[in-house]
């Protein structure tokens, strides 16, 4: 039996939204399951000293007309919110929680996320919104909002943020196949071929 | 008659070695020319803030790593030599003048020079180096190295460098198709499908 693949994306990411979307289905085509992890790109900024590409001069204007373009590409769609980016250390704690018990329900929180996000422009920073996609997921709305506000689920946070970096994680969505690394949406037609041949 | 592609490169980006390789026939296809544009990356970084890719933190390995592996993804062979990032004013000089004289020699010594750093190791930030190259191709070696130390050569690199800026270009490679910006060699299915379509 293959390894899983492991798939590091941020909730505020949309390229990692774009991944979330395709992944699942291209691992299964190739007989392989996907492990899920969301983590936060400012704790790895802290380390690379990168910041946030809407914020680069002349690479930032690109990117959100790139967004929506490769959106289009894709076949999905996205409208970058006003809020952009925001903190998703809510979601991405939620979703450690929720996958603790159900990982089926958690994955499906985490598109729900996405897409709430991005294409609805929900803003998922806030609590609030996080427990009414948990809840719509069959998550016990007061058992997560206590544990939201322990020590538990924040320690889980930062212990996989800090195994993402410790694996190379620079960006989102970062993909790891059998220890090969694969960053950005836009290594899908390398990952295949990946796949398909065993390396290449 | 549609009006060509714009295609800006460094000497010293594997990436835009890989469009080099690439953009000529894909723009064929679809009956379009090609405009070719060396640039340097220094400058942009100038106003940007950036810092080359290998210098920089988790991103830096993966990219290593990635230029191989996206050669032998796109067909290509690619080995970094010891000495990179190099500077590129020298080669990039000698191709506009070639340009001026002969189109379709300064193509080829660009291709060249490109396979020369990116083939064989070759330093072709040493005037010697470009020398040769460009008198493979047919151009008038002393009236080069003449050029090459003069004040014109330089002016209309700074020229073009500022035209890029002035274009939104911040990395290499860079097409743009009818105002359309497309930032990476990983754009090229999207370029193919704005080719085949006109937008989408």
């Amino acid at each position: 039996m293959a390894e899983p693949i492991d798939f590091y994306f941020d909730f505020s990411s949309p390229y990692g939204y774009f991944m979330a979307e395709k992944i699942d289905a291209l691992a299964a085509a190739h007989g392989r399951s996907v492990r899920w992890h969301p983590f936060l790109l400012g704790a790895v900024y802290k380390v690379t000293g990168e910041v946030p590409l809407p914020s680069k001069p002349l690479k930032g204007d690109y990117s959100k007309h790139d967004f929506e373009r490769s959106a289009r590409f894709l076949g999905l769609s996205c409208r970058i919110p006003e809020a952009f980016p925001i903190g998703t250390q809510i979601a991405a704690r939620a979703f450690y929680w929720l996958d603790e018990r159900d990982p089926v329900a958690a994955r499906a929180f985490a598109l729900a996320a996405y897409r709430a996000y991005f294409g609805e422009g929900r803003d998922i920073s806030q609590e609030t919104a996080v427990l009414d996609l948990a809840a719509a997921h069959g998550a016990d709305r007061a058992g997560l909002a206590e544990a939201l506000a322990g020590e538990a689920v924040r320690n889980r946070l930062k212990d996989e943020c800090a195994q993402a970096i410790a694996r190379g994680v620079f960006g989102s969505p970062f993909v790891i196949i059998d220890g090969e690394p694969f960053w950005g949406v836009d290594r899908i037609p390398q990952i295949e071929r990946w796949l398909q041949t065993g390396g290449f």
